[in-house]
């Protein structure tokens, strides 16, 4: 680290930062995740209790018994959500849902959560108590504590905070890092409706913004929005899983779309994946919505993002028992490190598996 | 909380919230405090866990023998700090102080903090590389690991949240309740300082805007810029009480004034409390830059903040050994409910003691 100048003279500066823009041929492009990885290098860690750092979906501490899980995610308007089509209710479930994912994420039961809020004077009280009702009606699905509440000025802009608490058996949690070549990769739920709903909200946002009189028509799309809008969080699956006495081998939330989830898993176990086209589970009103889009459905489920659903892998001896927990699909199966991420069309043809966020 | 309508129809709309100033008359005016005890109503805690929730420095879990402690703060450019003035290295060493500093408010010692950062492209790498050196360097002050690590963009401003996790022997944990009559009022450190150097840098920032081609010549002032820019955990504190088996009665951080934090504890224990204005540490540097601002230090030392000292009541029969701390001073004692919260002034006048954000 070096020594820190605390006595060091305070510079003035109008423009005190350079533009990424401006240094893009001097220094390598990183992807969010390698960025984060190669900024941890700087964090050193040595206290005892500290099991889990940074690279994983939320860190670890030991706690004499079970271990603490804590992830802190932060949302900021018109960067990750749009007042004009988002109810400030349902960003209120969302945003909870996001943060309580990470720990699901882990294998680890959410317990608490602490919330953070900025508003400008263009939010009145009614608005933060909806939002703030949205937060608690999905504490209350997933048997969760709003522990912590704080409240700050932004300049404009909505800025939300949410840091999720769970626990966890040291035995049960389960990092990215533990796949094993043949282990199977198995995912909740279905994939790429969030997308759909998000690019039929914006598609009506334009409609709209042209002719502020018209109000969007989204009958028969309810699913899509519910997805988009207002996600669940997947607690039934790590519920079920100690259920059956699964403990997968590597897991991670799947905020980003599968590619992101399976290059985590793979990178963190160095290992390789093959994942099947058609065994990715999609519905029929996505499918034949992106179709209307001109979307590539794969790369809807691929790289879409916002299904907040979870990933993991389990060894092959699980098989039998997997086929008890409800909305699991089997995508595809671990390889060694040599065969890369590799997509197999239906056509039987392998394409490389990419994400935002990473170098490839 | 009532029902929650998943299926209601979305409504978009290009004004969704009124103005805070629009509905002044119809809605009463609550501070910041008030407002967050109005709104922690709707989260009742259910979870056995859930030992303090809402309404302290931190929220702390129960983990089957010692207690984790944690609380998460943002930090927004233009709102929080002002990048004009404030090196980069320094806001990142001051963000892991305020953190940190709730924890040791709560008698607890800080073991992990996780870190998101929210950059434009107005920031390039080294920029943030600045940044997490600063907060590298003070968790390493206080024997802090950094295990968490996300990245986000943002539109324009630099937004940065911290979350402090701690932890402490059950036995060991002071809240922000329990202060009895006659009990000794003490607080860590000197106040107004900070303040004062805020003032100083703000008066330079006018003349720089006029002139940019000067440079501000703050020689002799290094005590006060160093208190606005880097504050230092007082880890110290809580571990000379450690040491001296001094177990306080009620205890929070000072981030806002000394006005503040003996409101929180006289308000959470029921109790009111006289402080004696000649009893306020302030160092001769603050007093007499102060003096030269034409600002009454008392009110800079009751009401300035960023000072993130600590303030604790403790029992008579602990006053012999309070003396053998360092640093600490006893500013006043604590009364019965309806004695108010009073500042005994030098020529003995009681001063109803005030502070932003409670309704009076």
């Amino acid at each position: 680290m070096g020594t820190f100048e605390t006595n060091a003279p305070i510079i003035f500066q109008t423009i005190n930062i350079h533009t990424m823009q401006d240094q893009s041929e001097s220094q390598p492009q990183f992807g969010k995740y390698d960025l984060i990885a190669e900024l941890s290098k700087c964090f050193p860690n040595d206290n005892s209790s500290t099991i889990v750092g940074i690279g994983d979906d939320a860190s670890v501490i030991d706690t004499d018994g079970n271990q603490t899980v804590s992830s802190t995610k932060v949302f900021i308007e018109d960067v990750h959500f749009d007042l004009t089509y988002v109810p400030l209710k349902h960003l209120g479930y969302k945003v909870i849902t996001v943060a309580v994912t990470d720990i699901l994420g882990m294998n680890a039961i959410p317990t608490q959560v602490t919330v953070n809020v900025a508003v400008s004077n263009r939010f009145d009280l009614k608005a933060v108590n909806e939002l703030l009702a949205g937060m608690e009606a999905c504490c209350e699905t997933v048997h969760v504590d709003v522990v912590g509440l704080d409240l700050s000025t932004s300049r404009k802009d909505l800025i939300i905070t949410v840091t999720a608490i769970g626990e966890c058996e040291p035995a049960r949690l389960v990092t990215r890092k533990g796949a094993s070549e043949n282990e199977l990769v198995c995912v909740s739920g279905d994939f790429a409706a969030a997308y759909a709903g998000l690019l039929l909200l914006e598609r009506e946002k334009k409609v709209f913004e042209v002719n502020p009189s018209t109000q969007p028509d989204f009958s028969g799309k309810d699913y899509l929005l519910r997805r988009q809008l207002m996600p669940e969080p997947r607690l039934d699956i790590v519920e079920a899983l100690r259920r059956e006495d699964i403990l997968p081998t590597a897991m991670c939330a799947i905020p980003d779309g599968i590619a992101a989830a399976i290059m985590q898993i793979c990178r963190a176990s160095d290992k390789g994946c093959a994942v099947f086209e058609e065994k990715l589970p999609l519905t029929e009103l996505a499918f034949t919505t992106l179709k209307d889009l001109d979307i590539v459905h794969t790369v809807a489920a691929l790289n879409g993002g916002d299904d907040y659903e979870l990933m993991f892998t389990i060894r092959q001896a699980d098989f039998e028992k997997i086929k008890n927990v409800e909305n699991v699909s089997i995508i595809g199966y671990i390889k060694e490190p040599s065969a890369g991420y590799k997509l197999i069309t239906g056509d039987n043809v392998q394409v490389d598996i990419q994400a935002q966020g990473f170098r490839n």
